[in-house]
């Protein structure tokens, strides 16, 4: 059955939009015919079409039906968005598949791009979600500088991490340094990494400096290895 | 430095075929440039370019590079084929930057894809190896049977492991399988997963039955999510 992000109402549901245009224009469903439906919050139910308007789409008879792939952490990743954006889109539909609450574009010293299309990473992250038949929306954030991100997460309750390959910085590996607390944020710096002031001023502000092993990885390889990492330890 | 595929002999290295192409005609390096060679065996070496010949490239003043990446394991995947190559292609990509001793493309029960263009994913991999300066080569098998893979693999040293979604067949989370017994060889199914009788001859055969966890993944991702275990279970 094909999932749509929807409005949940006490009884039925409301798809608008790109959604409404999915099912009617893409998917070509017919009033009577089953859907799944789904809040983003966590929450899937099953239901009848049973009006397409030009607007919006109507389901009604709707039923909780279980979220199988409920997780029981939560978990962000900054990245500095990687010079072909196909490659961070992958990182994204990947990322989702496995389980992510939200990404940030951010903009760093390095930053060899400093413009994303984020409508494009939206549409890619929904896709995603519905394909993978998540109850949960993965927020994708606007683009952000470095530092308005860490003072942003100042007090974040969860365990912090900045990634990196700067030598004359001590770290621990991410396997030791990951306690299993349920709440994560990782910051994975461009193709030419962090800087040595980026890295220190993430430290101030609480991000344990950390190595994702002795492999080469790409900007996105190094960002779905700590989401990797993440639900590995979950299990 | 840029890295290339070598024939390394006593005193110098010869450079051949795509490899010397891609020295001279993409990278347009010149006699006296320094490169990075490897025999694909987990070798590196640091040389200079002493001669430029119409089929070969000469490389001398050999000194040995360390290999920072070595891996303590040994893992190779089998894998239905997506039917969107690219993501294929793309497992290889960032399974080799994060470490990959053989590929597998395998034709199953449930197959879309039972052909496929082994010299695009020989490059592909080839490219992965250089980009991410890896000594070790992934080999890229041809094209096999699932039933003919299972008994070639019969008596592998290693670990052997089938992961599927079919819920009347026991399994173990891939965590609780693994134990660090250094190679490590896995089956990934197409995106009708492996067939019961595929399932069942291949735990005959000495596969253990494991899942990946409770998120629906794509054919890629759970091969990605594999060797990724297999990376962060040996930090």
């Amino acid at each position: 059955m094909n999932l749509f992000l929807a409005h949940i109402q006490q009884d039925n549901a409301l798809i608008s939009n790109e959604e409404a245009h999915h099912l009617k224009k893409v998917l070509r469903k017919n009033v009577g015919d089953q859907i799944l439906v789904t809040d983003g919050l966590g929450n899937l139910f099953s239901g009848e079409i049973i009006a397409i308007e030009t607007k919006n789409v109507v389901i009604s008879n709707l039923k909780e039906f279980e979220n199988k792939q409920k997780r029981s952490y939560h978990l962000e990743v900054a990245i500095a968005p990687t010079k072909q954006i196909d490659r961070t889109a992958f990182f994204l539909e990947k990322a989702i598949e496995v389980g992510l609450d939200a990404i940030h574009p951010i903009i760093t010293f390095h930053s060899e791009r400093r413009k994303i299309n984020q409508e494009r990473l939206e549409r890619v992250g929904l896709s995603a979600m519905k394909q993978s038949l998540k109850g949960e929306k993965t927020k994708v954030n606007e683009l952000i500088k470095f530092d308005d991100l860490i003072a942003k997460y100042k007090d974040f309750e969860g365990q912090k991490f900045i990634a990196h390959c700067d030598d004359t910085i001590e770290k621990t590996s991410l396997k030791e340094a990951l306690t299993l607390n349920g709440s994560y944020i990782f910051l994975i710096g461009p193709e030419g990494d962090f800087s040595k002031a980026e890295i220190e001023k993430a430290i101030q502000y609480g991000f344990k400096s950390i190595t994702l092993g002795n492999q080469r990885m790409r900007t996105e390889t190094a960002a779905l290895s700590t989401v990797m990492a993440v639900h590995w330890a979950h299990q």
